[in-house]
């Protein structure tokens, strides 16, 4: 605390300024130059990257958006929901609520893909054919075997077979020519894991966005951001649907009514 | 409480929903119909509407998103910054509590003005032409001065002449011809209220987004829902900003070495 | 924007302020004064009060808090368990989860009933006994049903003929001396009710705390605040029963597992 | 999904619970035993450690979270105030806002010394005598130079020679006879570092914080989560002066004038 004032320093952006004529946005004229002529999965991209997507690695984006969207009724959606029942006064709260249980348990597999595929890439330079990818794959399952720890996006608890996301997003990964290191090698893990493990697990299709987000060249450290604004879209149309036929009521109810007491002490 | 189990209701959705082989999303198959077929706004407008919008109205919907979607250091992006700074740990954290800024006075127009103008329609038939709305007009305006009240979305506290965004929107509204009676009725107000008030004031690009909205026939009391929605998208890039250039740390020694203890007796 | 840096104003506070030597909080020295001299109740009073209660004051004010604190499987309780099942990395995310349900339905008596009887007050001098207090009473009740409105704090749920809170807290208050008008102007409504409305309905326990809170002088528009705070500790009580014994898994495994897909067109 | 409904399981809770003429919280009666009788503190320890805490807990307890409660413009604090600014419309979701800075940078240190000296503590017998911690304690402090990290709790940004809040209550918790491993292992650390860092840190508060909860017998992951009980009612007071004496429209334009766009290519 100080008896004098201090200026506070600078602060810088590369996002959003505005003067009394004129809004502008990642150095562009935002009503000139964004609206109408550019997409909002295309800003959302730009806004993170700040660099504008080209019209492939768009495509690439909003199919994982897409993707992440929605998955019935999930924790987030339950608890938007819920919080919608109990607090109709705040829209914001209630998707707040909803969006904060896009942690580490039921939204991670995306970042946490990302993330191990992008480490297992820092070393050096990546491999350059089919062999090469095989080989350091089975170096990393072997690693993790070792470690008692499982690879993030190898396996999934309803899909157990194929996760009917991962061949669709891969087919468009590369038809859009995208295809890049992280999606190699995490294709590459689901070639040869079954000699390390003893069984088949199918490639996560959430995995699958996260290796195509880091190959989009998105910063690992964000990848949860790009499920979470996903799920923000999911979860409006949950709220929206708990508007029109609600549901909440009836969770609280089941909840509830089911509850027993029981003495800690037995 | 009971002792006996109570089987809970049917929870019905018309959202998400899978099985062991499929993913199912608005009626669709995620995988075959929807990712890389549809896009992350289009989406985002089927899960609210409950049907999926033409390519005019994808259009003037994102070109919304992309307005709205960031205003340089707002509230938001300042609590989304600092959060962040303090819990590092929790990207969903930082993200919500950007989210939670969004309410009734830093993002209320849009939603505003859309129930505003809603409310003002649903008494019978829309006028048929321009008098007609002016007189609807004049009598909201009249309405509100005798009540002491606003018109949501009349005047912006920086752009005192015009809000750039609004003659775009508008244009563009037009150029898809979707122009409909909330745009309709909010510009006759933009030309009568002078009149009625003394001083001309701008249209707020905000509530023009409101308007152009509830042209879209989406539900008036969740178009907070897309301000937020777009918001996400520009607190992503608040938060990627806050990675590569932070401010938040300035922020915070800003207020801190500015703090005044003031005694409450005096 | 600008090129020149402005100064910022100061930031006055009669809160925390610190030293590299000394705490300090509300012009106290948080070490040498309030820490193991001053309770933690006592403190949340003070911190929004400005000023410390006395003992008969906290001790009704932290009546109200254990009152609130927690109510079992409430739609709160249920966001924070499905969050915290769902981001088990983040403590916070949970418990603000759980805190954003406190909105206007189900944590909103407490708020509503204080508000209501401090608006009622608010014309002239209170009455003087007890008749003055049914003819206050009773005016109210009439111009509510005359408006079709609620009495907030009237009827109850579930204690459908008396919330057991009621005559405890008003007996607590009673012994303490600090029976103000708020709770006199509520008990009068309770016994006067029945001959406008055609039915008994009892005096709700949530209700009778937002009474007593508005007697102490506390701001009647952050009462639901002080419902929040009760709730964090009850929360917290529930996240840790989560860590022990889960039922977030349970609770959504019950609502997926009976999700029907309804088509919209149906 | 399935046409069949699921009967959901038990949802088994030793915290609230009622019926239409009984409020049952931990096994008690909340009107005839809880309110009026149990203060707000000790049904916080309750509601977590399913015990009720002695007198001295109590007053150990009390003063851990009012050390906690408030350290001015923190982070929390300037997000609890921007966001209310910005959504006066919901108080829980300015004070969830302010809750959701209580992560692992400005308010983890009582968590991770807590965490960090019950892992020391895991192993085995604790010491009996000072050397015995000193020898444990130098141990630790070595590991930690070794490994490159640092010891959660060794130092104090501000409090450079002496946090004042750390003999206080170190004095408190021997007065109340609840000086316990945790707490002798933090003094013994402090006493040993020097000779291994080459130089004298303070303990932080909020890290003997840590220890003295963790001596209390409550849950160390769940540590945060007094951290942030003793916040809400922090933020509640920030709140309150919110209203009376507002700072946030003074950091949002601090921020805001002093923005400076810069052109990420440069």
């Amino acid at each position: 605390m100080s008896d004098e004032q201090v200026a506070p320093p600078a602060f810088p952006t590369s996002l959003g300024t505005s003067t009394a004529d004129e809004i502008r946005l990642l150095g562009q004229d935002l009503t000139a130059d964004l609206m109408g002529k550019v997409g909002f999965g295309e800003l959302a991209f730009w806004l993170v990257a700040l660099r504008r997507p080209t019209p492939s690695e768009t495509r690439v984006f909003e199919a994982v958006l897409v993707a992440l969207a929605d998955h019935g009724f999930t924790p987030t959606a339950i608890a938007a929901r819920v919080t919608y029942l109990s607090a109709p006064d705040s829209l914001q709260g209630a998707l707040a609520a909803g969006l904060l249980g896009g942690g580490s348990r039921f939204l991670g597999v995306t970042e946490d893909c990302g993330m191990f595929l992008h480490q297992a890439l820092a070393g050096g330079e990546p491999p350059t054919d089919e062999t090469g990818w095989d080989d350091l794959a089975l170096e990393l399952v072997e690693q993790s075997r070792a470690n008692g720890t499982f690879i993030p996006g190898l396996g999934h608890p309803v899909h157990k077979v194929q996760d009917p996301r991962t061949p669709v997003l891969i087919d468009l990964v590369r038809e859009e020519g995208l295809e890049g290191p992280h999606l190699k090698l995490f294709q590459a893990i689901g070639r040869v894991h079954e000699q390390v493990l003893g069984r088949k697990l199918p490639l996560n299709g959430a995995g699958v966005c996260g290796a195509a987000l880091a190959d989009l060249g998105l910063p690992v450290e964000l990848l949860r951001g790009f499920a979470l604004l996903a799920r923000a879209a999911g979860l409006l149309g949950q709220l929206a649907e708990e508007r029109r036929r609600p549901i909440g009521m009836d969770i609280y109810s089941t909840v509830d009514r089911n509850a027993v007491y029981v003495d800690p002490e037995s």
